[in-house]
């Protein structure tokens, strides 16, 4: 934490900042967590971080003494904020902001001048707020960039989180594996439909054992999941028909990323009974490719580079890529990876126009993720795991079997 | 929704907006998600009410085409707002921003004036985005108070898709109390401690127990949920420990809140087993209170009034309240209720200086959740329905039992 802060402050200086202001809706805010030791249950927050000094987190509500003191941070409380003055009222919104804000700001000894905003918010609101502030002498300075760059680097506290959040992620995965294999095919009935314990097997069953198996462990899916059979696999972005039945021979691509307090994101792809050719093909060439991510993915090397690579090892055995084809849907069709914490989405950035937010550095986290789509034949294939970067090199934090076959799953 | 789109379109009159521009992260934001017809999946978009005009619903990637194109509204593509142009780039995300929503207020013919912002977003980004706009003439008015005044009265649709989601609550809450029915002491230990499959009955088994059942219904609980016995229901605040063993004769608050398209809310309160005289009263009176805020809450009442009358009531039962002991954290200590719809807490409002948006109306969705508690000696009740106002009167949206004793849930 203390590297975080001081990178901070000294990117403050750089800007010309006297403060990072971040507003949040929760505690659970992407630009407020990472100030954090570990999950906090507070509504609306802030936080000051003047350069050069000490983080100070704000709350609302006298309810919330306990949970911001457990936190450890130095606070403004809903004394110091003055809150008291709205507590029969309701104020207008924007003045309201802007009156805490101030408040806040002067509380932390910070003049009027230069702050580096980040966190999120109304966008009306905000903007208001900003504007008045704005007029008795602050100048905002975007600071979500900020607190992007500095999640980059995960804490200790960070990843032993998220080793456990991984480690259930695995777990539901075995569960969908084992219910996977458990289902059979009706000999008489030639559509291929699974059945599993007298019902047909379908997707919202899958989605069901899931949400069972990573509510033990406390974890919500806030971004839902992906579970899509065949021709919905084959679209990179559908979620896939809770009611679809699900058929022998065909792919099925899982792709589940709870929340603890990070992310975790990992996806499977499975083949019940016989794969065709072209899926079998096409599920060997994407385990080839994700072990090329992993030995490329090494510290100082862009997400670019690696992606480059695999799609030349895609484009050697055939298939079209974003580089070869622009714009296909079938073959290689979306980014190797992206980082992961706070955010599903977060730095490094695989694409190709970035800067030190697309190279790897010790202390990232994020996916790897190479794929193959034929919404025509209507199969694909992707292959995710989660990784973290550490002095000893690349961590797999979700090591399961690749099979398509559920049963090789053990 | 004309009547929707009608009301906003006078208000922005009144404003002298041009128009209204909802910035989102994702359809779900609950200032964009009451102009479409259903859920759409959608990541960051935008929409644009001209006034007098038809919304048009914006989307920054061709793989979101069918999903945009599914919500019937006009559309502005990634082309027409010339997304291309930053396909291979990493431009600043507030000079992207600022382009964005030119040509997007451009290609609805919305010239630069003044305009109503709505929706959610990043802080820093936006106040950015937006000064630099200002410099080009835009003027921007503070719009998420206008939005969510027009979400406060409920569409058909959405209460078709709250009536799906309060009965998978309804569900839930049958589920955990068969399974407190099902839970057994063991006569000789002396500790009250709950049994349940050769197994201490803890929170999270309740907790994994709602997660499958809603699960089914494909909802997630974005917000979590609350379970707390004893001591920690006694705090509103309390989430309740996932490890917590539950004990006989100890209250236990389950508050369930899931997200369909629309939140649902509703809390019972259990006892397995013999409950104190106080516990026991307690309950008696908060139901009491339920069926008094039931019959007052018609159509014209303000919220605050609802609650000054359940106030006297615990007051004459002899429970400090609000009102009698401000600041107390025994007795009656919250709000009587709250509106509910694409946010948890929304409008109407039950607050005393309240104006229009404290007004019960038909149309409106809400919850009346009395409850007393005391920390001292560690036992809690809270009985939350949730209500939708119609032409025909009011309807409890989770119709359940209220009984303590889950074996007379039947």
């Amino acid at each position: 934490m203390k590297t975080r802060l001081a990178a901070l402050s000294a990117w403050l200086e750089e800007l010309g900042c006297e403060a990072l202001l971040v507003l949040a809706p929760s505690a659970q805010d992407s630009d407020l967590a990472p100030f954090l030791p570990g999950p906090a249950h507070l509504g609306e927050c802030l936080l000051v971080l003047p350069q050069g000094g000490e983080p100070r987190l704000g709350f609302l509500t006298p309810m919330e003494r306990e949970e911001a003191a457990a936190t450890g941070l130095a606070l403004l409380t809903p004394v110091d904020l003055d809150i008291s003055r709205w507590a029969s009222e309701l104020p207008d919104p924007a003045y309201f902001l802007s009156q805490l804000v101030g408040r806040a700001l002067e509380r932390c000894g910070v003049a009027p001048g230069r702050v580096a905003l980040a966190g999120h918010g109304q966008t009306g609101v905000t903007v208001a707020a900003c504007a008045a502030l704005s007029r008795e002498g602050w100048t905002w300075v975007p600071g979500n960039a900020l607190m992007a760059t500095a999640r980059k680097r995960k804490e200790p506290a960070e990843i032993a989180g998220l080793r456990e959040t991984s480690a259930a992620t695995c777990r539901a995965f075995r569960a969908v594996a084992r219910l996977l294999a458990a289902a059979t095919v009706i000999p008489s009935d030639n559509t291929g439909e699974l059945w599993l314990e007298g019902e047909r097997l379908r997707v919202v069953r899958l989605r069901t054992e899931i949400a069972r198996v990573l509510a033990e462990d406390g974890l919500e899916q806030p971004r839902s999941n992906i579970i899509a059979p065949a021709e919905e696999g084959a679209i990179p972005h559908c979620t896939g028909r809770p009611d679809r039945v699900l058929r022998a021979g065909e792919s099925l691509i899982v792709d589940v990323f709870p929340k603890g307090r990070l992310f975790s994101d990992c996806t499977r792809t499975f083949c019940i009974g016989e794969p065709s050719e072209a899926l079998r093909r096409g599920h060997a060439k994407v385990r080839e490719a994700l072990e090329e991510a992993n030995l490329r993915a090494q510290p100082g090397i862009r997400g670019w580079e690696v992606q480059e690579a695999v799609c030349a090892r895609f484009e050697a055995a055939g298939y079209p890529t974003p580089i070869s084809e622009p714009g296909t849907t079938r073959g290689y069709v979306h980014n190797l990876g992206h980082g992961v914490g706070f955010e599903i989405h977060e730095l490094p950035t695989f694409k190709k126009s970035s800067g030190a937010e697309g190279v790897l550095r010790e202390g990232d986290v994020f996916t790897l993720e190479p794929g193959l789509y034929d919404p025509e034949e209507r199969w694909a294939v992707r292959l995710e795991d989660l990784h973290y970067l550490s002095a000893d090199g690349l961590e797999v934090l979700t090591p399961l079997p690749y099979d398509l076959d559920p049963r090789a799953w053990g």
